[in-house]
């Protein structure tokens, strides 16, 4: 009887939100739509064009790729790039044309999924250093990144519709 | 024995990655910035100023108080105000000046803190037929919301930007 009793507390206490795959999807549907803002952009926009002394879009997708493969590494391994190999400055594979920043995403993307089944059970919930700089929860870290993204992508969006360009469908991933 | 085996086992699969409380303490915060963005604005401005035939940020923010409303009561009650009341011209509460538009907000921010706590267990894994049109699972349904407020938010950025004004820092919440 008591360990029923456990087992049914077990079950009481965790309410689940979502889980670890659902997050992935969620992340990875999320930068299905952002490639498609970086399609969206004429070459040569994609790397010169900006608002009020904004970074152009290339930038903008060059720290999100540095920052989403550095950060499920970490996330996976405890080992954080510093900070200053996430900008799009870093010297580190740093693209100048539209399909060299697809390349880059789309290797980040395959990267992402690799890694990402490898987060250690319980990590979730756990404090870590994130990029040996910010102490958090790790889902809290992963949400800042994915929200980073949405945050960037949209400053795209506005950059897309100032030059006439109908951005992709926020809805679509 | 055997339900030493359930106990383990319903600890084992359930992968916690983010609580209720955590996800609302997360939308909250978001929110606290949001309303910081809507502050930074000019009064004139905040009414009429858009970049690429995009909205004014007073219609944005007005949008994002009525789905985060209709929103939250929906994910409790399962009754979803049909889509047409989530618009800025929906008619009912239209603001017109900044302090309106932060009452709003302000509003808004008590009744999600007062609705959250009533979401039945197991609800975020449920899907709902969200304001009547989109099926999907709770939990998702509520990062969409979230999500657009960030995308908009972003997009009141620009705004502030081009306008020669520093917005927020985006981590601070």
């Amino acid at each position: 009887m008591e360990n029923i009793a456990v087992a049914e507390k077990a079950n009481d206490t965790i309410e689940q939100v979502i889980t670890p795959e659902e997050l992935l999807n969620h992340w990875q549907g999320h930068r299905r739509l952002t490639r498609r803002v970086i399609e969206a952009f004429p070459e040569d926009k994609l790397f010169n064009y900006s608002i009020g002394g904004m970074r152009p879009f290339s930038a903008m997708a060059q720290e999100l790729t540095n920052m989403a493969v550095a950060g499920v590494r970490g996330v996976v391994t405890d080992k954080w790039a510093p900070v200053s190999e996430l900008g799009h400055h870093s010297g580190k594979d740093t693209a100048n044309t539209k399909a060299g920043i697809l390349q880059q995403w789309d290797k980040a993307t395959a990267e992402i999924d690799e890694w990402w089944p490898k987060i250690p059970a319980g990590r979730f919930q756990e404090k870590m250093l994130a990029f040996g700089q910010w102490e958090m929860e790790t889902y809290a870290i992963i949400l800042y990144w994915i929200d980073n993204e949405i945050h960037h992508r949209a400053q795209g969006y506005v950059y897309l519709r100032s030059l006439g360009i109908e951005p992709p469908y926020f809805w679509e991933r």
